[in-house]
């Protein structure tokens, strides 16, 4: 079986997240009936990364297997041609034949975007996390290395319900500035579920002041939930690059934003 | 009576247009409940523009007569309360009880984008034209000025129908590129139905290369419709400003783009 690797951007703001549901328009759920279209059959595609609802991405990865002859360099045109116009096939790699897409993941990087304005924003309603608060850089890059590192940052988690393992591992944030817009990379090993959201809004209420700076360590060791800043909204985060270590180099290295991108992150 | 002037930011995606529709939902439609919720009775509201379907707005201008002692500048916020997010209301003036936002109009300021790139944009989808061809920036502005001026710009009009002047005049044209985005802004006393975005669909098709630069002036002098480029779909045009000799200094001033506007222009 041939194993193919796709790249995929959407706009999330009119799907119920990544993953598929019976009744419900998911990104999943459109992949698997275009791949099915092009394919035949009844194809099952797995994606890095179980976006929410109303999380955008520019680099989801996901991998399906086939037999069919399709050179991997036409694939994406053939999707495309199948999806709406919120969702797009950027690029389609063959890769060996026990890759997935979540397990083999080695890192991932999200950006979470948030307008600082008096208004409130027309054009960017649904891509934006829209504050009132004037923000102070310095405030929020003086905090954030305190959340780098591998720590339990069950203080910043949605719990399900389950005891399970809360330590994670956060590479670097960056945060930058233009204009109205801040825009927060966080780039680690795996996240809880609503951990850079919650990340996100603890450096907000230190950047407006609500919090002091030594907040955001002393909230990481109290590992109290109730501790940290809100879980801000859906819009603003935008799931932008999954690592893999692969001979196929850079397989999401297609990021929109240039402005917004440090390439020294990595 | 007074007369309140507002200032009118909106998303046209969703909407009919501008103007009120017996069944469809119109940005005037909204805006007249809105007003009509907060100030009482069945109001009527005038607007600078009728922008087509589809066609935003950051810098509409309307007007309505009240007898209500609401202060004009607690009046946008409580429109915004009763208005959808796509319809934001950014400023409120008492005018005398003379003005007319159409008929006083001296002037109108359109911005129209696109982005030209491979693939087909995920997130600007509505707010720009694509074009899948490469522009030439250099070309566009050598042809750009043989369109400013007074002149019968019947070639660049979709006909309604009926005779009328179609002498109007054009003060200036502006092209800007920020990578793959060009941003034309178009100056002018008044324009014709499509005018704008035939008038761009021309400039387009000279900086790919269809048309050569001194083919803009032969267009024009020719009159013929079938002589110019396309009319670009709406979905690139934004009315930016709307310009009134009055005593009220800058009413529309308030632009939201400040990396795409030349503050020459005027």
């Amino acid at each position: 079986m041939r194993n193919l690797l796709i790249t995929i951007e959407y706009d999330g703001t009119n799907y119920f997240g990544w993953q598929r549901q019976a009744d419900r328009p998911t990104v999943q759920g459109e992949i698997e009936r275009a791949v099915s279209e092009i394919f035949g059959g009844d194809m099952a595609v797995t994606g890095a990364s179980r976006t929410d609802r109303g999380v955008h991405a520019y680099g989801q990865i996901a991998n399906f297997k086939t037999n069919a002859a399709i050179p991997a360099d036409r694939v994406h045109l053939a999707l495309n041609t199948k999806l709406p116009a919120d969702i797009r096939v950027r690029k389609c790699v063959e890769v060996p034949e026990e890759f997935h897409a979540r397990y083999d993941a080695k890192s991932k990087i999200y950006m979470y975007l948030v307008k600082s304005s008096r208004e409130e924003p027309v054009f960017d309603r649904d891509r934006v996390y829209h504050t009132g608060s004037k923000l102070d850089l310095a405030r929020m890059r003086a905090a954030k290395d305190s959340l780098v590192g591998t720590h339990d940052f069950v203080a910043f988690a949605t719990k399900k319900g389950e005891t399970e393992n809360t330590e994670r591992t956060v590479y670097g944030i960056k945060i930058f500035q233009r204009g109205e817009y801040f825009a927060f990379f966080v780039y680690g090993k795996g996240f809880l579920w609503n951990q850079v959201r919650t990340m996100v809004g603890t450096l907000h209420e230190i950047g407006r002041g609500y919090f002091e700076v030594s907040d955001a360590k002393r909230i990481l060791e109290s590992k109290d939930r109730t501790k940290a800043g809100p879980n801000l909204p859906p819009q603003g985060l935008y799931l932008l690059r999954v690592n893999y270590r692969l001979e196929t180099k850079s397989i999401s290295d297609d990021v929109r934003n240039p402005d917004f991108v440090d390439n020294s992150l990595e």
